[in-house]
C-alpha cells in the first residue's frame, strides 16, 4: 500500500495526480477487503464510497468544513484518509469504532448509527455558521435508502427554505438501503438517473427546439418568452428542484474527476444544493456484487477471496422467529409482516418468499411501519412488525398514540434487544423494556429460549385489542431452559428446596442460564433461591406480589437499562400491593456503552453471575443479619444509578 | 337551522339540491361560531372545511368507505354530518370529544391528535382492503402543514409504490399549519397553486404547440413521439407526480360542485391520487380572517360577534417562559429558539420579534427540531426547543441518539406537561418524566412556580454538555411557593416541626400547593411531614437518600404517569443507596385519560390532597402500627398499577 500508508490526513491528498488517486482507490479497496474479512464489519457500503470520499476530502477542508456521514457505517474510507489505518481491532474493545467517533478524530461529528439524521445535523450546523458569520462549509452524505426516512424529508423541507444558506447534500445513490430501496422516491431517483442529468437534458431540449423550423425565429426563443420561462416549461425539474433545491447530477460516483468538479461547483453555489452520485455497493469485490440480497452490507469474518463466512453459526434467535412466522402465515391468512428496509436481517425473507403479497417493506421508516400497522389492524389483519429494538425508538409515539390508543392488535418483534456489543452505543437495544412500560395496554414478552420465542410469538398474535411485543437477543440462541413449575403465568425455573426461601430471583429473557448460575452460587453460600421467569414482563403478573412476599429479598436481572425497566416496574407492583420486601434490580447502568463484545460489555457493567451473586450475598447477609456486620462489609454494595 | 337539524347521517346529504347544500354550509358556519364561542375549541380549521366535508360525505360512503382526518381537530363538520349536533359540552366531561372518537361514532377512525399520521393509517387500511379483496375506498384529509411532518413523507413514499392500490389523499391547503406553513414544500404548493392546475397547464401547453406552425405536422405530434413523451417533456409535473402520485388540482375548496367532481374522479381512478384543495382557514368569520397569527386555530370562550375572549386569564406558564427567553436572548447572543410550527402557542412570539434571525420554525417536525438542535449546539450555539410535552414523544430517538449521545447542550422546554384535560388522551403530557429518565446525562427540571420557571430555565441554558429539560403545566401559573430551607440542591417547602418526622413528601412541579395541603391534612392526623421539591427531578439529588432515611415513609406526588416516573426513579435511588424506607408513589395511572377538565381528571384518578392524605394516613398507620389494624383497615390501600 505505498500510497495509502503515506496519507496521514486529508491534505495529503492534495498533491496526488489523477493516476495516483486511481491507485489510491485500488489500494483502499484491497485494504478494506483484507481488513474487514478478518474482523467483520460493513464491507459493501464502504467499497461503494471510495472515490466519493477521496473527492470529498480533496474539495472540502475537514475539520474546518464539516463532512457528515449518514449511518456512519460508510465512514471506513473517511477513517483511512483521516489518520486511522489500524483496522485490526475494528469494532472490538479499544479498537476503532465501526462508526464515526468524536473521541477518535476531530474529523468525525455524528456517531449515531440510526439512519436519516445527517440532513438535520447539517441544517443545524449550517444555521450555526450563518448566525456566527462563519464561511465554513457543511457537506452531508446520505444514501438513497436513508432518504425514505421521514427525518430526511423534514430536513429537506427546512434546508430548501433558506436559498442563500450554503449546504451541500451528496445523495449516494446505489439503489439500495440495506436491500434495494423501495417506494416512490426510488422510482423518482431512477427517472433522474435515466434522464441523463438535468443539465444535459436541458441542453438536449434546447437543441431539439432550435433545430425545429418555425416561422420567423427558432421555437426556442418563442417559448423562452413564455410566462414561466423555458426552464420551467421544458425541463423535468424533479422533486428536489420542486422543493427549491439546486440539483446537480447524476454524477458517476466512481469518477474522481467528475465528482470533484461537481462538488467544487456545489461548494461555490452559495445555497442548498443536491449532488446526485451514482455508486455501486460492493464495488470491485466480486463476492459482494454477486450477492443480490444486500451486497455484503455487513459481514462477519469471511474468506477474502470467496466471501464465504469462516465460522458458521448455529441457530439464532432471528431464524427461529423467521421460521415460526412462515408456519403462522400458513395457519392464519390475516397475518402480514412489516419490515423497515431489513427483510433479511430481521428474518422475514422466508415469509416474504411464501407470502409475497403479505409482506411490506416500508423503507427506513419505522414511524410508518408502526402507524400503517395500526391501519392494517383496523382493517382486519394482524401485522407483525419485525425491527431492531433500538430502531423502534423512532416509532415510540406511533406505538403509543396510534397502536395502543386505538387498541390495535399489532405485534412488534424486537430483534437485537439488549446488549449487542460491537456496533457500539447506538445499536444496543437497551431501552425498549423501559420506555414501552408506559404504554397502556401493551404486553411485552421476553422469551428465554427458542421454544419460548415460538410459544410467545403465538401468544402475541392471539391478542387482537392491544399491542404486543416479543423481544429477543442478537446471535445464537442457547439451549432450552425447561420450566420446573408454574406460578400464575410465570415459569418457575428453579425451586428453592426449602419452605422459607431467601431470594426470589426474577430472570428476564435470555439471561435465564445466568440466573440459574447465580442461584447455584447463592446455594453455595447457604442462600436458598427461587428462580422465576415471568415470560410476560408487562403487565406484572398478579402472582408476583404473593410470590415475592414469601421471600426475604427480590432480585431482578434484565438485559435492559436499569432505569424504568422490569425491575423498577416489579418494585412498583410490590409497593402497590403493600409488599415491602427489599428488592434489588440488576441491569444496564444509565450510560451509553462503548463498543466491545457482548461478553466484555457485560463483564464491564457487572452483569455476570459471580458479580451479581456476590452483591446478593452481601445484601442478604445485611438484611437477615445472618452474618456479622464485619463479614457483610466485605461485600460491595450496589453501585448507585447515577448518570 | 332548518336543513342542518334534518341531517342525521351522511346519506341525508344525497337528496339536497346545490342551493340547499350552499344553505347547509351557511347553517354549519353559523352553528360552529355560536357553539364554539360558548365552549371554546378549534374554530378556524373547521370553518375552512365545511364544503370539503359535505363533498366528501356525498362522494364517499362512510362508514364502509373510510373518511380519515389528520389532526382530528378539523372533524367538527364531520361530526355534525354524522349524527352529532349537541356541541353544548364539547371537550367537556361526558360531552363530545374535540377529536374523532370511535366510542362516539362508527364514522370515526383516528382519535389521535398528533399531526401527520393520516397517510400512514390510510396506507394500512388500503393494504388491508387489498389483502382482503374489498372494494371499499379510503380517503385521507391532510393539511399542507401536516405534510411537513416526516411521517407524511414516509407514507407518500409507500403509497406511491403501489400504482393500483386505490387511495385518495385530499390535501387541505390553507397555506397554514397552526401558523403559515414553512419550508420548501410550502413554496412548491404555492407554485402548484399559481400554475392553475396540472390539467389546465397541460392543455395550455398542447394549445401553444398545436398553434405553432411546423413543417409537415403540428409540433405537438412531433414532440409527442419523443422518447419520454409529451407529458414528461412539457408539463411541470410537480413533486407528487414525480413520486408517482396522480395529481388533481388545485380545486376551490369552497366550491362544492367542483370538489364533488374532483373527488368522484379520484374515487374512480383506481390508484393513489392527490386532490389538492385550496381552503381558507376561518372562512366566513371576520374576526378569524383578521387574525393573521393563527386564524382562530383554537379558541377559548369568545364573544361570537367580536371574537374577543370572554374571560381574560392571568399570567400563564407559557408567557413567563416567553418573557424570560427575551431577556436571555438579550444577554446571550448564542441562544437560539426552535418551534415546530407553534411559535405563538409555545410563547416564542416575542423572542421571534426581538431576534428574528435566531428563531427557527421547522414545521410540524419535532424530529427535525431535535436533530437540528444537535447540529446547532455542535456549531456553537445553545438552542432552546419549546414544544408541547406530548409532541416531544415524536423526537425521543433524536433526544437520545443525537442530542444526548453527542453530549449537546440543548434545552427542551416542555409546555402543556401533565394533565391538560379537555383535549383528551393524546394531548396530555404525561409521559415525558418517564421516558426521558432513560436518557443518559439528561437533566430534567419541573419548576413549581413562575420564579422557578425563570430560575431553572437559566440553570438549564448554562449546561453545555448535555440535554436539559424544563417542563411545566398548561394554563395559569399559581402564586409563588417559597422555600423554607435547602437540602442538597432541593428546596424544602415545609419543615416537619419535629426531629423524628414521619413522612417525606416529595412534591414535583406545579403540585407544590397540593402537597402543602396534604401535609396540613396529615398534620391533623398527627403525622409530621417534610415537604421537599427536588427542583431537578433527574438525576435524583444526592441528598435524597440521606433525607429519606430520616423519615418512616417516603411519598412522591407527580403530574406524570406513575410508571417509570419520578417516584419510581427515587425508589430506585433509595434501593441503590440501601435505604429501604417504604415508598409510595402517586401519579397518573397507566391508562389513557378521557377528556374532561384538569380538575375533573385529577379527581377521577385520585390525584387530590384529601385522597392522597387519606392513603398516606392508612399507610403510616399500618407501617407504624400506631393504630390498631381495625382502624387502618378502614383506609383504602393504594390501587395496584394494572394496565
Amino acid at each position: 500500500m505505498p500510497l495509502l500508508t503515506r496519507i496521514r490526513g486529508p491534505r495529503d491528498l492534495d498533491r496526488l495526480s489523477p493516476e495516483q488517486l486511481e491507485q489510491l482507490a485500488e489500494e483502499i479497496r484491497t485494504f478494506l477487503v483484507e481488513a474487514v474479512s478478518k474482523t467483520g464489519g460493513h464491507l459493501g457500503p464502504n467499497l461503494g464510497v471510495v472515490e466519493l470520499t477521496i473527492a470529498l476530502h480533496r474539495v472540502f477542508e475537514s475539520p474546518k468544513d464539516k463532512v457528515l456521514w449518514d449511518t456512519g457505517h460508510q465512514s471506513y474510507v473517511h477513517k483511512l484518509l483521516t489518520g486511522r489505518q489500524d483496522f485490526t481491532r475494528l469494532k472490538m474493545k479499544d479498537g476503532l469504532s465501526g462508526y464515526p467517533s468524536q473521541a477518535e478524530s476531530e474529523h468525525d461529528v455524528i456517531e449515531n448509527s440510526h439512519a436519516s439524521t445527517v440532513l438535520g445535523w447539517a441544517d443545524g450546523l449550517a444555521k450555526a455558521n450563518e448566525v456566527l458569520d462563519r464561511d465554513d462549509h457543511v457537506v452531508a452524505v446520505i444514501g438513497d435508502g436513508a432518504l425514505t426516512g421521514g427525518m430526511a424529508w423534514e430536513a429537506l423541507n427546512n434546508i430548501a427554505d433558506a436559498k442563500d444558506r450554503p449546504l451541500v447534500i451528496v445523495v449516494n445513490d446505489n439503489e439500495r438501503s440495506y436491500a434495494p430501496t423501495i417506494g416512490g422516491l426510488a422510482n423518482h431517483l431512477a427517472t433522474l438517473r435515466t434522464t441523463d442529468g438535468y443539465e444535459r437534458f436541458l441542453a438536449r431540449g434546447k437543441d431539439i427546439l432550435e433545430r425545429t423550423p418555425v416561422v420567423g425565429r427558432p421555437l426556442y426563443e418563442t417559448l423562452h418568452g413564455a410566462k414561466k420561462g423555458l426552464k420551467d416549461f421544458i425541463a423535468p425539474q424533479g422533486m428536489f428542484e420542486d422543493l427549491g433545491l439546486k440539483y446537480v447530477g447524476p454524477i458517476d460516483g466512481h469518477d474522481i474527476e467528475a465528482l470533484e468538479s461537481a462538488l467544487a461547483r456545489a461548494k461555490r453555489f452559495g445555497g442548498p444544493v443536491i449532488v446526485h452520485c451514482l455508486t455501486e455497493k460492493g464495488r470491485g469485490y466480486q463476492p459482494a456484487l454477486q450477492d443480490e440480497a444486500d451486497r455484503f452490507h455487513a459481514v462477519g469474518k469471511i474468506h477474502p477471496d470467496t466471501g464465504l463466512p469462516i465460522a458458521s453459526s448455529g441457530a439464532d434467535w432471528t431464524s427461529v422467529f423467521g421460521e415460526e412466522m412462515v408456519k403462522l402465515g400458513r395457519e392464519r391468512e390475516d397475518i402480514v409482516a412489516i419490515t423497515a428496509a431489513m427483510l433479511q436481517p430481521v428474518g422475514l425473507e422466508k415469509f416474504a418468499k411464501s407470502f409475497p403479497d403479505r409482506v411490506y417493506d416500508v423503507g427506513i421508516a419505522e414511524q410508518h411501519g408502526a402507524v400503517s400497522a395500526a391501519g392494517l389492524a383496523t382493517g382486519g389483519l394482524h401485522p407483525v412488525f419485525a425491527v431492531y429494538a433500538t430502531f423502534l425508538n423512532r416509532a415510540f409515539d406511533q406505538v403509543l398514540m396510534d397502536v395502543a390508543l386505538h387498541r390495535c392488535g399489532v405485534t412488534f418483534v424486537l430483534d437485537r434487544a439488549g446488549i449487542t456489543g460491537t456496533d457500539g452505543a447506538s445499536h444496543n437495544g437497551m431501552w425498549d423494556m423501559s420506555i414501552l412500560q408506559v404504554v397502556p395496554g401493551l404486553r411485552l414478552a421476553a422469551p428465554r429460549d427458542a421454544d419460548q420465542v415460538r410459544a410467545q410469538l403465538r401468544e402475541a398474535v392471539e391478542v387482537d385489542d392491544a399491542p404486543t411485543v416479543v423481544r429477543f437477543s442478537k446471535g445464537a440462541v442457547g439451549p432450552a431452559v425447561p420450566a420446573v413449575g408454574r406460578v400464575g403465568g410465570m415459569d418457575v425455573l428453579r425451586e428453592p428446596g426449602t419452605d422459607t426461601p431467601d431470594v426470589l430471583l426474577v430472570s428476564v429473557g435470555a439471561l435465564a442460564p445466568m440466573c440459574l448460575e447465580i442461584a447455584d452460587l447463592l446455594d453455595k453460600q447457604g442462600i436458598s433461591t427461587t428462580v422465576v421467569d415471568p415470560r410476560w414482563v408487562k403487565p406484572v403478573d398478579e402472582a408476583m406480589a404473593p410470590l415475592a412476599e414469601r421471600h426475604r429479598v427480590v432480585v431482578t436481572v434484565e438485559d435492559n437499562s436499569r432505569v424504568g425497566g422490569v425491575g423498577s416496574t416489579i418494585a412498583q407492583a410490590l409497593r402497590d400491593a403493600g409488599v415491602d420486601v427489599p428488592l434489588r434490580d440488576f441491569g444496564i447502568p444509565p450510560r451509553f456503552l462503548d463498543h466491545a463484545s457482548r461478553k466484555e460489555v457485560m463483564a464491564e457493567i457487572g452483569l455476570t453471575a459471580p458479580d451479581i451473586a456476590r452483591q446478593v450475598t452481601g445484601l442478604v447477609s445485611r438484611i437477615d443479619g445472618r452474618f456479622s456486620d464485619a463479614d457483610a462489609g466485605a461485600v460491595d454494595s450496589v453501585e448507585p444509578a447515577r448518570d
